[in-house]
């Protein structure tokens, strides 16, 4: 008898029909013999209504604690419709808020963090045979007052009641069938993966792969949790992200992903001293801006050029952010370039294969792919290329290492 | 310096600019020195809204519970668009839920009883120049579960906070201006009443005055807490629900009510034997049924006839409960009639002034209006009359005790 966490996103309870049919899964569930755990969001598009409605009546900033307080509405509507569906097919179920489910955060509104995970209710309920129907997203604070997560929030409390209940597996079911060794959308022979592990999943969620956010991945490894991805529409089985067994023979790469929100800053002709590199990236933390890829190249005559990427609504933010101190760091000018594209290769087994970054770059010379900018880590490669050129990148990447 | 409790209403929060109305509303008070403690229901048709999808989800009977945590969706959703409406216009504001405002229940889902109020956050919340806007209508179990008070609840909460506060007033706001003395869709000049007793407001609302419900009036009677009803429309002074003062002359009769939505029961030719009654009332009572008017005639030859007022919904239920004891009891027959109305005269002075009576009856003679039923109060008289007359009588009460 395992227990199973099922995590159903807006789309997924995004009507009263799609409601009644994530009940009769859940209820199928429960007839085979498992102890069920749900975690919904709110559905489909009333989180945008109420931020609509929260921009009707004013025109200044919306004080966070208040957004919250009106944003988790949301959840209790679907999560509540989910136990009255459950119950007309005869399950008994129960709804829990954030609060009752025991999820306790810091204060930091609309974006808070878990800090505990009290879910002796929930526990409760399982030993009775009550079916828990969670929030998502939601939380109290040590202050008493509603919190959310932030953005992926209902992943996240999803892991988080998944590794305090010792689940056997966290499901997250979504509107895809699962993660594909490509979009599917770009590369059109992309087939799902049947399992990824942690650490191929947190690459493919940090460079564009948009199935789970990097957070819920994390969390999820941290505290050895398995995830199922899978989908609410079709119900097939999916994809599972789970911890990397050593004996098991592993994908050289497993998946190529694309990235096409960032741009590109280079900084020209700065001089090559200590402490260069800090004063710029300080300049730029100090404007709330997250620099994703950095490159120096190797210096020449005393002086260096240094390249990042940041997200395209962040590069006006970036480029006065670094002008603010081009007198001081003596630079010649600055260049920009908002249509480019970061294709990455992913996969454990690359750590053994040193050919595959050859390999990579091979394939995208012969496309005719110029990269711009190269990053790597032990399991993953990536490269800069013009947008224009991603789709092409893809396609040959994903032939030349058999992923179809 | 006073402390004031004001309610809005589905209407008076009913979309974004009136909400908007309503902060500014908030923000006058509190800038003309007045400390202010909100309450508001959900945005107009919102709670229809979330009762047609708990319908379209499940063909059975919803679970309280559930319909309980789905409903108190709605005043989180104007509470907290109220808070940030106030703080555009610079007003520091925090919403609390009924739980957070500490409105403690029983169990009894979907049309629980306040218990104690525990308004620690609210007065620490005014203490600190803040204004507390609460849900209304909703409130936390002892066993820790999100409860609703049923039908005007929301006034009820604002009553028991502004008792829990010693406020100095809760004032009502709502889509008319106030209390009168007879609905002016049926009598064109009545007339708006400054000042009423509680016991006179008690008997409006007992009597078809749909301005407040009963349980509120109950509720500030007993906890002496002066109601202001008035209108977030027009924002005119309304009228004042307050204690009697015995040194004040008072009104002979204050207002006129009625009631279309009885209906009468008789039953015919009864044995009249102590316990007939209890047997008769006990049956409907066991079908949770709310019986109004009782009149017994006097006796004849051992027999007599019990005539009663349901509500037109329980007319049919009430019919086949005294069928089922028919052969018990041994009475002769039942008769129905569903186009009665009721008619009630209103006025703290009547208890001593005998001519009261006398001229109300004199009154609808003149009108050729026929009286079926009649019960009285020490400070109201009722007739039930034929549905088609009670036009006519009103406008004929109204006049003969110069209410205009």
């Amino acid at each position: 008898m395992a227990l199973v966490v099922q995590k159903f996103g807006g789309t997924s309870v995004g009507d009263a029909d799609r409601i009644r049919m994530v009940a009769d899964h859940v209820a199928r569930t429960q007839r085979s013999g498992d102890h069920v755990v749900v975690v919904v969001s709110a559905m489909g598009k009333s989180t945008d209504q109420l931020l609509r409605l929260a921009g009707d009546v004013s025109n200044s900033e919306i004080p966070p604690r208040e957004m919250d307080m009106l944003l988790t509405a949301g959840e209790r509507i679907s999560m509540s419709l989910l136990c009255i569906a459950l119950a007309d097919l005869g399950v008994k179920a129960t709804s829990f808020t954030g609060s009752q489910a025991g999820i306790i955060t810091d204060t930091d509104h609309t974006r808070a963090k878990i800090l505990d995970v009290r879910p002796d209710r929930l526990k409760e309920a399982i030993n009775e045979g009550i079916v828990p129907v969670v929030a998502g997203f939601q939380g109290v604070s040590i202050e008493k007052d509603v919190t959310t997560l932030g953005r992926g929030g209902s992943d996240v409390t999803a892991v988080a009641l998944a590794a305090a209940l010792d689940a056997d597996v966290c499901e997250i079911y979504t509107d895809v069938t699962g993660v594909y060794s490509a979009d599917p959308r770009v590369v059109p022979n992309a087939k799902r993966l049947p399992r990824v592990s942690f650490e191929e999943m947190l690459e493919m969620a940090a460079t564009g792969g948009r199935v789970l956010m990097l957070r819920s991945v994390e969390f999820a490894r941290n505290h050895h949790v398995p995830l199922h991805v899978r989908s609410s529409f079709t119900w097939e089985p999916g994809t599972w992200v789970v911890e990397e067994e050593p004996t098991m023979e592993q994908a050289i790469v497993s998946a190529v992903t694309h990235d096409v929100s960032e741009a590109k800053v280079t900084v020209v002709r700065v001089s090559d001293q200590p402490g260069v590199a800090a004063k710029l990236f300080r300049a730029l933390a100090n404007e709330g801006i997250n620099v994703d890829m950095i490159v120096q190249n190797v210096s020449a005559e005393g002086f260096t050029d240094i390249s990042f990427t940041v997200p395209r609504s962040d590069l006006a933010g970036a480029t006065s952010a670094a002008e603010s101190i081009q007198q001081e760091l003596g630079f010649t000018s600055i260049t920009t370039d908002s249509s480019i594209a970061r294709v990455s290769l992913i996969g454990a087994g690359m750590k053994s294969y040193p050919g595959v970054t050859a390999k990579m770059f091979e394939t995208l010379a012969e496309e005719n792919v110029n990269i711009e900018m190269i990053s790597t880590s032990s399991i993953r490669i990536s490269c800069v290329v013009d947008e224009a050129d991603v789709e092409r990148a893809m396609i040959a990447l994903h032939a030349a290492f058999e992923l179809g």
